[in-house]
């Protein structure tokens, strides 16, 4: 009796001292390849600089403690042994006992998470708060700096969240996705604007406004269990002013400091320039993204550590399958390397994407594996692919075709892909957050909606679409980015529409989507789009002709960016077509005969898998 | 006296017999390192396929005779050994006595000729036919195909020559140009548009009617006693209608044939792209460029010899120093390779840039030295930078600033320099003898033509500019390229004015020549120019500021693209400014002090040598 007296009172010690500590990682795992842990412990009430630190558990060697300027921190280097076992890790600090638990590891690396998205995904970004409610009891969280909660402003959170998400894996599996990528889910425990998630104040939260990280769990668990594999943002590079780390900073060398706010010059060319200054280049990785995120100083081992370990714990913690690297040219890019590596190190099938919002073919291939032979060799997988969007499909829509305009730069482009180690990694799309939504683009022309699809879903690489853009979701990042992050129509309770189902959507937009989701899950079954090799020819009279293609399968694609039916000779394929007599619109269905002519409808792209 | 009468009658038959004969090359070298020399014996008259071939000098051995289709051909496989001394060869062709002289090699391989042009010099391109003539005897040439002579028409002939080029190197030389490039100085003797010199229809041949080997030999030597180097323009990849080889084919290998005429499609993407098709590779490199020039089937042994001894030949011959290559990219890109490597390994020194018309630095880069790790590795030294033209200087002078707009894409397009093995071997240019002349891209506006000169001669890379931009010559490709190809005012007797004087120039012409000249003849003792680094920062407001440097001299070009004066603080250049306190503008030679901020003036490049 007494004896379980004592282990209550101890047990309210330990959850009152765990109280008074953070741990970060929260936790870690045995048999990890990562298995030197760097613990930070911060403990805001305390002088960590005079306090001793132990720690006794079998397998588990504390090797050294660093101590920081700011008392409130200590590192504590952890080396866990292949003999430790899982359990609860007692760190023994000054008088308190710290709690840290160390467990199984996940299981199915490489099959049932950490699988890597392959161009034999789709990949369908979201972002949560615009998604859908599925749980009305968290869009206000008390305590929280945001309480705004206003569907009619886009800057303010409309509530959407995690559940919303997995309450439409089956409509997402139905059009044909077979990946998504959220917005940052990490605690954005910022003033305002946080509904793009890109601010991150606590790197071991989930954002308890979608629902925290049991809803998080669940729908990746949900989500492997339909097939859907699960992309998160990274953001490595700058993080949430609100940032705990930002507010009670261990040293001066965590963060850029700068005498005055200093942006940075969003200039990738400084980072790869052999020309380049030395400041262009400083300002460009060291100045802030914007005054509200400041800049992780990654020169910083113990930074560096930080961010890697919680790349590492966001795998095996939540089972996810791959990332997407926000703002990847601004980071220190060795780093990023070593980052990428650990990851790989870890996960040997995980996917990893940098966004490189730049302009040029150079300028994006240097961020990621490429054929240079220079001193800085990116190990990055693949980039999000702004080239074969700003300079391939847009102006293939927008532009009259011209020597180097129109379709011809998606030629264009797509043959400067010698330049990269595997071109088939680059994330292709139309549009994301950011980004003007396509739609708008073309000017609500869904002839030409349709067409950048089938190509979207038919060309190199990855293909990433966007929330609400199968059914015709619209907006301009003029006159701000809120507009192309609005609400999917039935999203919440008692929306006017329901655009998840056939009958809330308008004829125009059944169409489109019916278009996109026969596509979507004719390439899910296609080894010549998923995996197989592109045949591209130059593109004459606005008419683009290119073939998917391996040993058992070939897909022809004639785009034609006429505003009137063009006729084209089939001859000039002959390469390809000898072998073939007839083809079937893969999304009609109907046959097509090969005959010395093909006759292509005015600005679409025909899709013909050959027999 | 029998002796006598004896040798004068052998002595008329062998020229009897050399006139009936005609040998590719006409003459070779004793100690070159290409000494396996395959002579093109062609005897119109005779079957050689039934004549034996020997040959009787010492240390020249006839290894093999090789024989074609077409019985007026052989090639007659010459081994050239260590002993063989200069003199004239007796090649016995069946019963007849062919002579082909073995010389002594031209001394100052890599001094006094094959020099090579460097970033230390400055290019000036000139049409001979368009430029001035020095020698009207050879205006017209009896039994020539184009007895055009009309200064009316920009499609016939003018009259020009190379006397009138050798007539104004002192022009030149004060001008500051160091080198000279020539349109194609080889006998063209084609029906009409022969101004712009393609067209060969011998390579062994000088075109007479710009004066012939004796005028090409003494333009040379005259060039060169002035420190002016000669290049020359090579065209490998097609030749004339009109060509002996051509109307008299060896067989059916030589040149490319299609069953109906076509014309190469222009697609340098061909060449490249990973995902390109046969049928556009084809087409691009063994379509003929224009109707009047078959393509050469390079990959023909024999084609592959007769090209590359040509170019040896000519080096040999006449001394030239470097050589631009037309139509790089149509090539068969590894022959190229031999051709450039057999130059490279005879002449160390010399300079090879070939045209590459396109657009995106990759497509360009791929042709020259590169720093790809790709199967196909050219060894072309550099290119015709269109990239820095056309997304660099023209933007600059004519688009309004914006993000990747105006001289931010000057800026940009430089930072992808990473690519190639060597940039400052680019040529660099504002137009050319197939561009519309900058003056007119610029609409007349003489602040925007001085910026852009001032790029030119401060820049990286090899300057080159176009005969009579420095008095303002004028003309658009439109309606077509002879209007890009109108005569130097005063290169005529009897012309109405005379540009090569300052007297014959307006206060304008005078002013811009003055301005080129200025920094032209500034440029020629600049280390930091002609041999050192450059180093860039980001454009901001219309401005752009890069400086060029070494370990003795530091160059500051602040390009104001704006319409009105702009003031920079030169605090961001601090990395560079902070060792100096004043400079010198290197055009107006006043000193300007290293305040706080600079004054530049509306649509003007300042250049300063900094102290």
């Amino acid at each position: 009796m007494k004896k379980w007296i004592l282990f209550l009172c101890m047990g309210m010690m330990l959850q009152f001292a765990r109280a008074q500590y953070e741990l970060y990682p929260t936790n870690w795992w045995v048999h990890m390849k990562w298995n030197q842990v760097q613990v930070l412990v911060r403990a805001p009430g305390k002088d960590l600089k005079t306090q001793t630190a132990s720690v006794q558990y079998p397998g588990v060697k504390l090797e050294k403690v660093s101590r920081f300027e700011n008392p409130h921190y200590m590192v504590l280097h952890l080396a866990i042994g292949p003999a430790a076992r899982p359990g609860i890790v007692n760190i023994k600090i000054g008088k308190d006992v710290v709690q840290w638990p160390l467990g199984s590891r996940r299981t199915g690396n490489g099959t049932a998470f950490a699988n890597g998205a392959t161009s034999a995904d789709l990949i369908y970004l979201i972002m949560p708060d615009r998604f859908s409610n599925g749980d009305p009891s968290n869009d206000r969280v008390p305590g929280m700096r945001d309480q705004s909660l206003n569907r009619d402003s886009v800057f303010e959170r409309h509530g959407g969240d995690l559940k919303g998400v997995e309450d439409h894996l089956d409509y997402l599996k139905d059009l044909g996705v077979t990946a998504i990528w959220l917005n940052p889910v990490l605690e954005n425990d910022m003033p305002d604007r946080t509904e793009h998630g890109y601010a991150f104040t606590n790197h071991y939260k989930i954002d308890p406004r979608i629902g925290g990280a049991p809803a998080y769990k669940s729908l990746v668990r949900a989500a492997h269990a339909k097939g859907i594999k699960m992309i998160q943002d990274a953001v490595y590079n700058h993080t949430g002013l609100e940032h705990v780390l930002f507010r009670d900073q261990p040293d001066s060398s965590w963060f850029h400091r700068w005498p005055k706010f200093t942006q940075t010059n969003y200039k990738d060319q400084a980072v790869f320039d052999p020309y380049g200054s030395k400041i262009d280049r400083k300002i460009m990785e060291d100045g802030w993204f914007v005054p509200s995120m400041p800049d992780w100083d990654q020169s910083n081992p113990f930074v560096q550590t930080f961010l890697i370990q919680h790349a590492l714990w966001s795998v095996e913690e939540f089972g996810i399958d791959g990332w997407r690297v926000d703002t990847y040219a601004y980071n220190d890019l060795p780093f990023m390397n070593r980052c990428n590596q650990a990851l790989y190190n870890e996960y040997p099938r995980i996917s990893i994407f940098g966004e490189t919002w730049v302009h040029g073919v150079p300028n994006q291939s240097y961020f990621c594996q490429n054929n240079y032979a220079i001193p800085f060799k990116s190990n990055l997988q693949a980039t999000t692919d702004f080239q074969t969007l700003f300079y391939g499909i847009i102006p293939a829509v927008t532009q009259p075709f011209g020597w180097t305009e129109g379709v011809n730069k998606l030629y264009t482009t797509l043959a400067q892909d010698f330049v990269y180690k595997d071109p088939m990694r680059q994330v292709i799309f139309l549009d994301n957050h950011d980004l003007s939504r396509f739609y708008s683009v073309v000017n609500e022309d869904t002839a030409k909606y349709k067409l950048a699809f089938a190509w979207l879903l038919t060309g190199r690489g990855i293909p990433q679409m966007y929330y609400g853009s199968e059914v015709l979701m619209k907006g301009t990042t003029w006159p701000n980015d809120g507009y192309v992050r609005l609400d999917f129509p039935g999203g919440w309770k008692g929306d006017a529409q329901d655009k998840f189902t056939a009958a809330g959507r308008t004829e125009k937009e059944n169409a489109v989507f019916d278009y996109i989701r026969a596509l979507a899950n004719y390439r899910k079954r296609s080894s010549a789009i998923t995996s197989g090799k592109l045949l591209q020819f130059a593109p004459y009279d606005g008419v683009y002709v290119y073939f998917r293609y391996d040993d058992r399968q070939t897909i022809m694609c004639a785009m034609n960016t006429n505003n009137k039916l063009a006729t084209i000779a089939t001859s000039r394929f002959g390469e390809v077509l000898q072998r073939f007599r007839q083809g079937t619109d893969v999304v009609r269905g109907s046959r097509v005969a090969l005959g010395d002519s093909l006759a292509l409808q005015p600005m679409s792209n025909l899709v013909l898998e050959l027999q």
